[in-house]
Protein backbone atom coordinates (compact mmCIF):
# COMPACT_ATOMS: atom_id res chain seq x y z
CA UNK A 1 0.00 0.00 0.00
CA UNK A 2 1.44 3.14 -0.90
CA UNK A 3 1.36 6.62 1.23
CA UNK A 4 -1.44 8.26 -0.94
CA UNK A 5 -4.00 4.97 -0.01
CA UNK A 6 -3.92 4.88 3.43
CA UNK A 7 -7.21 6.54 4.78
CA UNK A 8 -6.61 9.08 7.62
CA UNK A 9 -9.37 7.27 9.12
CA UNK A 10 -7.60 3.67 9.16
CA UNK A 11 -7.23 2.90 13.28
CA UNK A 12 -3.45 1.57 12.25
CA UNK A 13 -2.81 4.59 10.28
CA UNK A 14 0.28 5.70 11.62
CA UNK A 15 1.73 2.52 11.70
CA UNK A 16 0.74 1.90 7.88
CA UNK A 17 2.22 4.99 7.17
CA UNK A 18 5.42 4.11 8.58
CA UNK A 19 5.66 0.42 6.48
CA UNK A 20 4.92 2.65 3.27
CA UNK A 21 7.40 5.25 4.11
CA UNK A 22 10.08 2.24 4.83
CA UNK A 23 8.93 -0.06 1.85
CA UNK A 24 9.18 3.33 -0.43
CA UNK A 25 12.99 4.02 1.13
CA UNK A 26 13.72 0.38 0.14
CA UNK A 27 12.37 0.41 -3.56
CA UNK A 28 14.23 4.27 -3.54
CA UNK A 29 17.51 2.46 -2.67
CA UNK A 30 18.17 4.47 0.50
CA UNK A 31 16.87 2.16 3.04
CA UNK A 32 18.51 -1.46 3.27
CA UNK A 33 16.50 -4.38 3.44
CA UNK A 34 17.78 -5.19 6.94
CA UNK A 35 16.16 -1.99 8.13
CA UNK A 36 13.12 -3.63 7.49
CA UNK A 37 13.48 -6.54 10.25
CA UNK A 38 14.73 -3.26 12.37
CA UNK A 39 11.42 -1.25 11.66
CA UNK A 40 9.39 -4.85 13.05
CA UNK A 41 11.52 -5.38 15.87
CA UNK A 42 10.67 -1.53 16.94
CA UNK A 43 6.82 -2.14 16.22
CA UNK A 44 6.93 -5.10 18.35
CA UNK A 45 8.03 -2.86 20.97
CA UNK A 46 6.04 0.35 19.72
CA UNK A 47 3.18 -2.34 20.90
CA UNK A 48 4.30 -2.34 24.51
CA UNK A 49 4.28 1.23 24.65
CA UNK A 50 0.91 1.73 23.35
CA UNK A 51 2.21 3.44 20.65
CA UNK A 52 2.49 6.79 22.22
CA UNK A 53 5.02 8.43 24.13
CA UNK A 54 5.39 7.81 27.46
CA UNK A 55 6.35 9.53 30.19
CA UNK A 56 9.81 8.87 30.59
CA UNK A 57 10.26 9.66 27.13
CA UNK A 58 9.00 12.67 27.36
CA UNK A 59 11.70 13.21 30.00
CA UNK A 60 14.53 11.65 28.17
CA UNK A 61 13.14 14.38 25.24
CA UNK A 62 13.89 17.66 27.51
CA UNK A 63 16.86 16.13 28.33
CA UNK A 64 17.90 15.61 25.02
CA UNK A 65 16.63 19.55 24.25
CA UNK A 66 19.04 20.97 26.59
CA UNK A 67 21.72 19.05 25.61
CA UNK A 68 21.47 19.92 21.78
CA UNK A 69 20.87 23.51 22.91
CA UNK A 70 24.26 23.36 25.55
CA UNK A 71 26.19 21.98 22.52
CA UNK A 72 28.41 24.39 20.67
CA UNK A 73 28.74 21.74 17.81
CA UNK A 74 25.47 19.33 17.61
CA UNK A 75 25.50 17.13 14.78
CA UNK A 76 21.95 14.73 13.72
CA UNK A 77 23.16 11.51 11.94
CA UNK A 78 20.31 9.68 9.50
CA UNK A 79 20.54 6.32 9.03
CA UNK A 80 18.52 4.93 5.52
CA UNK A 81 15.17 4.20 8.57
CA UNK A 82 15.76 7.84 9.53
CA UNK A 83 15.94 9.02 5.92
CA UNK A 84 12.69 7.21 5.01
CA UNK A 85 10.26 7.78 8.14
CA UNK A 86 10.90 11.42 8.85
CA UNK A 87 13.10 13.40 6.75
CA UNK A 88 10.97 16.42 7.17
CA UNK A 89 11.25 16.53 10.62
CA UNK A 90 15.02 15.80 10.56
CA UNK A 91 15.05 19.14 8.16
CA UNK A 92 13.11 20.97 10.53
CA UNK A 93 15.39 20.14 13.75
CA UNK A 94 18.79 21.11 11.58
CA UNK A 95 16.94 24.34 11.14
CA UNK A 96 16.15 25.22 14.29
CA UNK A 97 19.83 23.60 15.65
CA UNK A 98 21.16 25.61 12.79
CA UNK A 99 23.48 22.25 12.66
CA UNK A 100 25.04 19.80 9.93
CA UNK A 101 23.36 16.19 9.27
CA UNK A 102 25.74 13.82 8.67
CA UNK A 103 24.33 10.19 6.95
CA UNK A 104 26.36 7.06 8.26
CA UNK A 105 25.27 3.08 7.43
CA UNK A 106 25.57 0.17 9.31
CA UNK A 107 25.03 -1.46 6.48
CA UNK A 108 27.98 -0.08 4.19
CA UNK A 109 27.64 1.28 0.61
CA UNK A 110 28.47 4.99 -0.91
CA UNK A 111 25.32 4.39 -3.67
CA UNK A 112 23.23 4.20 -1.24
CA UNK A 113 24.92 6.75 0.53
CA UNK A 114 24.41 8.96 -2.40
CA UNK A 115 21.14 8.18 -2.76
CA UNK A 116 20.68 9.14 0.70
CA UNK A 117 21.49 12.75 0.17
CA UNK A 118 19.70 12.98 -3.07
CA UNK A 119 16.61 12.09 -1.06
CA UNK A 120 17.38 14.40 1.71
CA UNK A 121 18.42 17.13 -0.55
CA UNK A 122 14.51 17.37 -1.74
CA UNK A 123 13.92 18.53 2.02
CA UNK A 124 16.19 20.95 2.07
CA UNK A 125 18.76 19.18 3.54
CA UNK A 126 22.47 19.16 2.44
CA UNK A 127 23.66 15.99 4.02
CA UNK A 128 27.55 15.39 4.77
CA UNK A 129 29.07 11.49 5.30
CA UNK A 130 30.17 11.06 1.21
CA UNK A 131 33.40 10.67 1.07
CA UNK A 132 34.03 11.08 4.91
CA UNK A 133 37.39 11.29 5.42
CA UNK A 134 38.26 10.83 9.78
CA UNK A 135 37.95 7.46 11.16
CA UNK A 136 36.70 6.80 14.19
CA UNK A 137 38.92 4.57 16.11
CA UNK A 138 38.20 1.01 17.51
CA UNK A 139 35.68 0.30 14.49
CA UNK A 140 36.39 -1.70 11.28
CA UNK A 141 37.06 0.51 8.50
CA UNK A 142 33.53 0.92 6.69
CA UNK A 143 31.37 1.76 9.39
CA UNK A 144 34.48 4.07 10.85
CA UNK A 145 34.25 6.90 8.56
CA UNK A 146 32.98 9.97 9.33
CA UNK A 147 33.45 13.89 7.97
CA UNK A 148 35.55 15.83 9.25
CA UNK A 149 33.19 18.99 9.69
CA UNK A 150 30.30 17.04 10.73
CA UNK A 151 30.23 14.20 13.66
CA UNK A 152 33.99 14.11 13.85
CA UNK A 153 34.04 17.56 14.95
CA UNK A 154 30.70 17.34 17.18
CA UNK A 155 30.22 17.75 20.82
CA UNK A 156 27.33 16.27 20.78
CA UNK A 157 25.85 13.68 18.48
CA UNK A 158 22.11 12.95 18.09
CA UNK A 159 21.84 9.50 16.35
CA UNK A 160 18.41 8.06 16.06
CA UNK A 161 18.74 4.52 15.73
CA UNK A 162 22.16 3.51 15.91
CA UNK A 163 23.87 0.47 17.04
CA UNK A 164 26.02 -0.33 20.16
CA UNK A 165 29.21 -0.66 18.65
CA UNK A 166 28.59 2.71 16.82
CA UNK A 167 27.29 4.47 20.09
CA UNK A 168 30.18 3.21 22.27
CA UNK A 169 32.91 4.72 20.33
CA UNK A 170 31.68 8.33 19.72
CA UNK A 171 30.97 7.49 23.51
CA UNK A 172 34.16 6.86 23.81
CA UNK A 173 35.87 9.67 21.75
CA UNK A 174 34.04 12.32 24.41
CA UNK A 175 30.80 12.83 22.86
CA UNK A 176 27.39 13.43 24.34
CA UNK A 177 25.92 11.06 22.59
CA UNK A 178 21.67 10.89 22.05
CA UNK A 179 19.85 8.04 20.84
CA UNK A 180 16.92 6.89 20.04
CA UNK A 181 15.55 3.09 20.51
CA UNK A 182 12.59 1.39 20.92
CA UNK A 183 14.19 -1.26 23.16
CA UNK A 184 15.27 -0.32 26.23
CA UNK A 185 17.65 -3.38 26.84
CA UNK A 186 19.31 -2.85 23.63
CA UNK A 187 23.22 -1.80 23.59
CA UNK A 188 22.80 1.44 22.28
CA UNK A 189 20.23 2.22 24.71
CA UNK A 190 22.22 1.52 27.77
CA UNK A 191 25.41 2.75 26.27
CA UNK A 192 24.38 6.32 25.13
CA UNK A 193 24.08 9.68 27.42
CA UNK A 194 20.34 10.02 26.44
CA UNK A 195 18.61 7.24 24.89
CA UNK A 196 14.57 8.33 23.90
CA UNK A 197 13.22 5.27 24.06
CA UNK A 198 9.95 6.20 21.76
CA UNK A 199 9.05 5.95 18.20
CA UNK A 200 11.29 8.28 16.41
CA UNK A 201 8.55 9.34 13.88
CA UNK A 202 6.59 10.61 16.84
CA UNK A 203 9.55 11.85 19.28
CA UNK A 204 11.58 14.19 16.62
CA UNK A 205 8.42 16.95 16.07
CA UNK A 206 8.11 16.54 20.33
CA UNK A 207 12.20 17.20 20.52
CA UNK A 208 11.50 20.43 18.08
CA UNK A 209 8.51 21.55 20.21
CA UNK A 210 11.10 21.00 23.38
CA UNK A 211 13.82 23.06 21.48
CA UNK A 212 11.81 25.98 21.13
CA UNK A 213 10.54 25.69 24.89
CA UNK A 214 13.83 26.00 26.40
CA UNK A 215 15.73 28.10 23.98
CA UNK A 216 15.21 31.29 26.14
CA UNK A 217 16.63 29.74 29.09
CA UNK A 218 20.35 30.44 30.35
CA UNK A 219 22.82 27.73 30.27
CA UNK A 220 22.88 26.87 33.69
CA UNK A 221 19.18 25.84 33.53
CA UNK A 222 19.46 23.64 30.59
CA UNK A 223 22.81 22.53 32.15
CA UNK A 224 20.59 21.54 35.01
CA UNK A 225 18.04 19.55 33.21
CA UNK A 226 20.87 17.73 31.83
CA UNK A 227 22.61 16.69 34.76
CA UNK A 228 19.50 15.66 36.71
CA UNK A 229 18.89 12.89 33.90
CA UNK A 230 19.76 9.70 34.80
CA UNK A 231 19.35 7.46 31.68
CA UNK A 232 19.65 4.12 33.68
CA UNK A 233 16.63 5.30 35.16
CA UNK A 234 14.80 6.60 32.67
CA UNK A 235 15.69 3.14 31.32
CA UNK A 236 14.29 1.50 33.82
CA UNK A 237 11.22 3.20 34.00
CA UNK A 238 10.50 2.15 30.35
CA UNK A 239 11.01 -0.75 31.03
CA UNK A 240 9.09 -1.23 33.85
CA UNK A 241 5.90 0.61 31.52
CA UNK A 242 6.40 -1.85 29.15
CA UNK A 243 6.00 -5.43 31.47
CA UNK A 244 2.96 -3.52 32.56
CA UNK A 245 1.81 -3.33 28.93
CA UNK A 246 2.40 -7.13 27.87
CA UNK B 1 25.27 -11.29 4.83
CA UNK B 2 24.63 -14.44 2.57
CA UNK B 3 23.35 -18.00 4.26
CA UNK B 4 27.24 -19.51 3.33
CA UNK B 5 29.17 -16.37 4.75
CA UNK B 6 27.86 -17.00 8.18
CA UNK B 7 29.97 -19.01 10.76
CA UNK B 8 28.42 -21.34 12.31
CA UNK B 9 30.83 -20.62 15.42
CA UNK B 10 28.77 -16.93 15.31
CA UNK B 11 27.09 -16.22 18.55
CA UNK B 12 24.06 -14.90 16.65
CA UNK B 13 24.28 -17.45 14.05
CA UNK B 14 20.38 -18.83 14.00
CA UNK B 15 19.32 -15.20 13.70
CA UNK B 16 21.64 -14.16 11.20
CA UNK B 17 21.04 -17.32 9.07
CA UNK B 18 17.44 -16.51 9.48
CA UNK B 19 17.97 -12.69 8.57
CA UNK B 20 20.13 -14.20 5.64
CA UNK B 21 16.86 -16.57 4.04
CA UNK B 22 14.24 -13.98 4.49
CA UNK B 23 16.59 -11.31 2.77
CA UNK B 24 16.89 -14.41 0.07
CA UNK B 25 13.47 -14.91 -0.19
CA UNK B 26 12.61 -11.13 -0.82
CA UNK B 27 15.22 -11.53 -4.01
CA UNK B 28 13.32 -14.23 -5.03
CA UNK B 29 10.21 -12.45 -4.92
CA UNK B 30 8.54 -15.04 -2.62
CA UNK B 31 8.73 -12.81 0.83
CA UNK B 32 6.96 -9.76 0.31
CA UNK B 33 8.62 -6.26 1.71
CA UNK B 34 6.40 -6.33 4.42
CA UNK B 35 6.81 -9.73 5.62
CA UNK B 36 10.41 -8.46 6.13
CA UNK B 37 8.63 -6.01 9.00
CA UNK B 38 6.72 -9.58 10.66
CA UNK B 39 10.04 -11.39 10.78
CA UNK B 40 11.63 -8.10 12.59
CA UNK B 41 8.25 -8.45 14.84
CA UNK B 42 8.97 -11.65 15.71
CA UNK B 43 12.68 -11.34 16.40
CA UNK B 44 11.47 -8.73 19.60
CA UNK B 45 9.35 -11.17 20.83
CA UNK B 46 11.86 -14.27 20.49
CA UNK B 47 14.56 -12.05 22.35
CA UNK B 48 11.77 -12.32 24.76
CA UNK B 49 11.47 -16.00 24.82
CA UNK B 50 15.50 -16.61 24.99
CA UNK B 51 15.46 -17.52 21.85
CA UNK B 52 14.38 -20.92 22.64
CA UNK B 53 11.60 -23.37 22.69
CA UNK B 54 9.99 -22.69 26.66
CA UNK B 55 7.60 -25.10 28.32
CA UNK B 56 4.41 -23.74 27.16
CA UNK B 57 5.56 -23.93 23.31
CA UNK B 58 6.23 -27.67 23.89
CA UNK B 59 2.80 -28.11 25.41
CA UNK B 60 1.00 -26.20 22.08
CA UNK B 61 3.60 -28.55 19.82
CA UNK B 62 2.36 -31.31 21.59
CA UNK B 63 -1.09 -30.93 21.50
CA UNK B 64 -0.56 -29.67 17.61
CA UNK B 65 1.21 -33.25 16.56
CA UNK B 66 -2.19 -35.13 18.21
CA UNK B 67 -4.56 -32.97 16.19
CA UNK B 68 -2.64 -33.29 13.25
CA UNK B 69 -2.56 -37.13 13.85
CA UNK B 70 -6.46 -37.10 14.67
CA UNK B 71 -7.30 -35.10 11.19
CA UNK B 72 -8.48 -37.23 8.54
CA UNK B 73 -7.71 -34.09 6.28
CA UNK B 74 -4.62 -31.92 7.74
CA UNK B 75 -3.22 -29.28 5.80
CA UNK B 76 -0.07 -26.90 6.11
CA UNK B 77 -0.38 -23.67 4.58
CA UNK B 78 2.58 -21.60 3.67
CA UNK B 79 3.28 -17.61 3.07
CA UNK B 80 6.19 -16.55 1.64
CA UNK B 81 8.17 -15.92 5.42
CA UNK B 82 7.53 -19.78 6.10
CA UNK B 83 8.37 -20.62 2.66
CA UNK B 84 11.28 -18.74 2.60
CA UNK B 85 12.55 -19.56 6.36
CA UNK B 86 12.14 -23.20 7.12
CA UNK B 87 11.02 -24.81 3.63
CA UNK B 88 12.68 -28.22 4.38
CA UNK B 89 10.96 -28.44 7.57
CA UNK B 90 8.01 -28.14 5.71
CA UNK B 91 8.63 -30.90 2.97
CA UNK B 92 9.60 -32.81 5.85
CA UNK B 93 6.09 -32.24 7.57
CA UNK B 94 4.25 -33.22 4.43
CA UNK B 95 5.91 -36.75 4.28
CA UNK B 96 5.38 -37.49 7.60
CA UNK B 97 2.08 -36.37 7.37
CA UNK B 98 1.19 -37.12 4.16
CA UNK B 99 -0.97 -34.26 3.16
CA UNK B 100 -1.10 -31.48 1.29
CA UNK B 101 0.55 -27.97 1.32
CA UNK B 102 -0.88 -24.70 -0.25
CA UNK B 103 0.38 -21.49 -0.30
CA UNK B 104 -1.66 -18.50 0.36
CA UNK B 105 -0.73 -15.05 0.78
CA UNK B 106 -1.46 -11.69 3.07
CA UNK B 107 -0.19 -9.19 0.34
CA UNK B 108 -1.57 -10.59 -3.21
CA UNK B 109 0.24 -11.75 -6.18
CA UNK B 110 -0.18 -14.76 -8.64
CA UNK B 111 3.38 -13.90 -9.94
CA UNK B 112 4.51 -14.35 -6.29
CA UNK B 113 2.47 -17.26 -5.69
CA UNK B 114 3.75 -19.08 -8.67
CA UNK B 115 7.57 -18.40 -7.54
CA UNK B 116 6.55 -19.49 -3.87
CA UNK B 117 5.49 -22.75 -5.99
CA UNK B 118 8.68 -22.95 -7.79
CA UNK B 119 10.51 -22.71 -4.88
CA UNK B 120 8.77 -25.42 -2.86
CA UNK B 121 9.32 -27.76 -5.99
CA UNK B 122 13.28 -27.64 -5.35
CA UNK B 123 12.06 -28.95 -2.18
CA UNK B 124 9.73 -31.75 -3.52
CA UNK B 125 7.16 -30.03 -2.42
CA UNK B 126 3.82 -29.94 -4.98
CA UNK B 127 2.45 -26.53 -3.75
CA UNK B 128 -1.47 -25.97 -4.03
CA UNK B 129 -3.16 -22.58 -4.37
CA UNK B 130 -1.80 -21.32 -7.95
CA UNK B 131 -6.19 -20.77 -9.56
CA UNK B 132 -7.71 -21.62 -6.13
CA UNK B 133 -11.39 -21.94 -6.83
CA UNK B 134 -12.90 -21.59 -4.02
CA UNK B 135 -13.70 -18.38 -1.32
CA UNK B 136 -13.51 -18.36 2.21
CA UNK B 137 -16.41 -16.89 3.22
CA UNK B 138 -16.20 -13.32 5.02
CA UNK B 139 -13.03 -12.03 3.64
CA UNK B 140 -12.08 -9.80 0.49
CA UNK B 141 -11.73 -11.87 -2.28
CA UNK B 142 -8.11 -11.78 -2.90
CA UNK B 143 -6.97 -13.26 0.31
CA UNK B 144 -10.45 -15.82 0.28
CA UNK B 145 -9.09 -18.13 -2.59
CA UNK B 146 -8.44 -21.23 -1.61
CA UNK B 147 -8.05 -24.76 -3.37
CA UNK B 148 -10.95 -27.71 -3.10
CA UNK B 149 -8.06 -30.32 -2.92
CA UNK B 150 -6.56 -28.12 0.24
CA UNK B 151 -7.85 -25.62 2.85
CA UNK B 152 -11.51 -25.95 1.43
CA UNK B 153 -11.97 -29.68 1.99
CA UNK B 154 -9.12 -29.64 5.63
CA UNK B 155 -10.42 -30.28 8.82
CA UNK B 156 -7.09 -29.57 10.39
CA UNK B 157 -5.14 -26.43 9.31
CA UNK B 158 -1.60 -25.97 10.04
CA UNK B 159 -1.03 -22.41 9.34
CA UNK B 160 2.15 -20.82 10.46
CA UNK B 161 2.58 -16.67 10.98
CA UNK B 162 -0.97 -16.91 9.78
CA UNK B 163 -3.02 -13.56 10.38
CA UNK B 164 -5.87 -12.88 12.23
CA UNK B 165 -8.84 -12.11 10.36
CA UNK B 166 -7.69 -15.30 8.23
CA UNK B 167 -7.37 -17.44 11.07
CA UNK B 168 -10.82 -16.21 12.36
CA UNK B 169 -12.70 -16.53 9.02
CA UNK B 170 -11.07 -20.70 8.82
CA UNK B 171 -12.87 -21.48 12.45
CA UNK B 172 -15.95 -19.94 11.73
CA UNK B 173 -15.65 -22.64 8.68
CA UNK B 174 -15.69 -24.99 11.21
CA UNK B 175 -11.82 -26.15 11.21
CA UNK B 176 -9.24 -26.73 13.27
CA UNK B 177 -6.70 -24.23 13.12
CA UNK B 178 -3.06 -24.50 14.66
CA UNK B 179 -0.88 -21.32 13.87
CA UNK B 180 2.59 -20.22 15.05
CA UNK B 181 2.76 -17.21 16.30
CA UNK B 182 5.72 -15.28 18.52
CA UNK B 183 3.21 -12.74 20.16
CA UNK B 184 1.10 -14.41 22.36
CA UNK B 185 -1.33 -11.13 22.42
CA UNK B 186 -1.77 -11.25 18.63
CA UNK B 187 -5.42 -11.71 17.41
CA UNK B 188 -4.47 -15.29 15.41
CA UNK B 189 -2.88 -16.31 18.59
CA UNK B 190 -5.65 -15.95 20.42
CA UNK B 191 -8.36 -16.62 17.56
CA UNK B 192 -6.39 -20.20 17.01
CA UNK B 193 -7.87 -23.17 18.80
CA UNK B 194 -3.62 -24.65 19.17
CA UNK B 195 -1.19 -21.40 18.84
CA UNK B 196 2.75 -22.34 19.33
CA UNK B 197 4.26 -19.51 20.84
CA UNK B 198 7.50 -20.17 19.36
CA UNK B 199 10.16 -19.14 15.81
CA UNK B 200 8.53 -21.16 13.05
CA UNK B 201 11.93 -22.64 12.46
CA UNK B 202 12.71 -24.01 15.44
CA UNK B 203 8.97 -25.45 16.17
CA UNK B 204 8.18 -27.26 12.83
CA UNK B 205 11.26 -29.65 13.59
CA UNK B 206 9.72 -30.27 17.26
CA UNK B 207 6.64 -31.09 15.63
CA UNK B 208 7.99 -33.45 13.16
CA UNK B 209 9.84 -35.46 16.24
CA UNK B 210 6.49 -34.90 18.60
CA UNK B 211 4.17 -36.40 15.23
CA UNK B 212 7.27 -39.42 15.27
CA UNK B 213 6.74 -39.98 18.84
CA UNK B 214 2.36 -39.70 18.79
CA UNK B 215 2.24 -41.74 15.58
CA UNK B 216 1.51 -45.06 17.52
CA UNK B 217 -1.09 -43.69 20.65
CA UNK B 218 -4.50 -44.82 19.54
CA UNK B 219 -6.99 -41.77 18.60
CA UNK B 220 -8.43 -41.80 21.88
CA UNK B 221 -5.27 -40.95 24.09
CA UNK B 222 -4.32 -38.49 20.97
CA UNK B 223 -8.10 -36.82 21.76
CA UNK B 224 -7.21 -36.60 25.44
CA UNK B 225 -3.88 -34.38 24.70
CA UNK B 226 -5.94 -32.30 22.54
CA UNK B 227 -8.90 -31.90 24.84
CA UNK B 228 -6.88 -31.32 27.88
CA UNK B 229 -5.15 -28.10 25.93
CA UNK B 230 -6.38 -24.95 26.61
CA UNK B 231 -4.93 -21.85 24.30
CA UNK B 232 -6.06 -19.49 26.41
CA UNK B 233 -4.23 -20.89 29.34
CA UNK B 234 -1.10 -21.41 27.15
CA UNK B 235 -0.64 -17.98 26.05
CA UNK B 236 -1.28 -16.86 29.57
CA UNK B 237 2.12 -18.79 30.55
CA UNK B 238 3.59 -17.50 27.61
CA UNK B 239 2.85 -14.26 28.17
CA UNK B 240 4.22 -14.61 32.44
CA UNK B 241 7.40 -15.84 30.96
CA UNK B 242 8.09 -12.96 28.52
CA UNK B 243 7.10 -10.74 31.44
CA UNK B 244 10.10 -12.05 33.55
CA UNK B 245 12.82 -12.10 30.42
CA UNK B 246 11.88 -8.40 29.92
Amino acid sequence: MGEKEIPQSHPRYNSLMQRARIEKGVRLGITHLQGLIAQGRGEAYDYLLGERTIASAREAIRAAAAQLLIASHPVLSVNGNVAALCPEAIAELSNELNCAVETNLFYSGDERKRKIVEHMKKYGVDLLGVGAEKKIPSLDSKRAAVSEEGIWKADVVFVPLEDGDRTEALCAMGKKVIVVDLSPRSRSARKADICIVDNVVRCVPLLIEEIHMLKNENSESLQKIVSSFSNKRNLRESLNFMKKQL
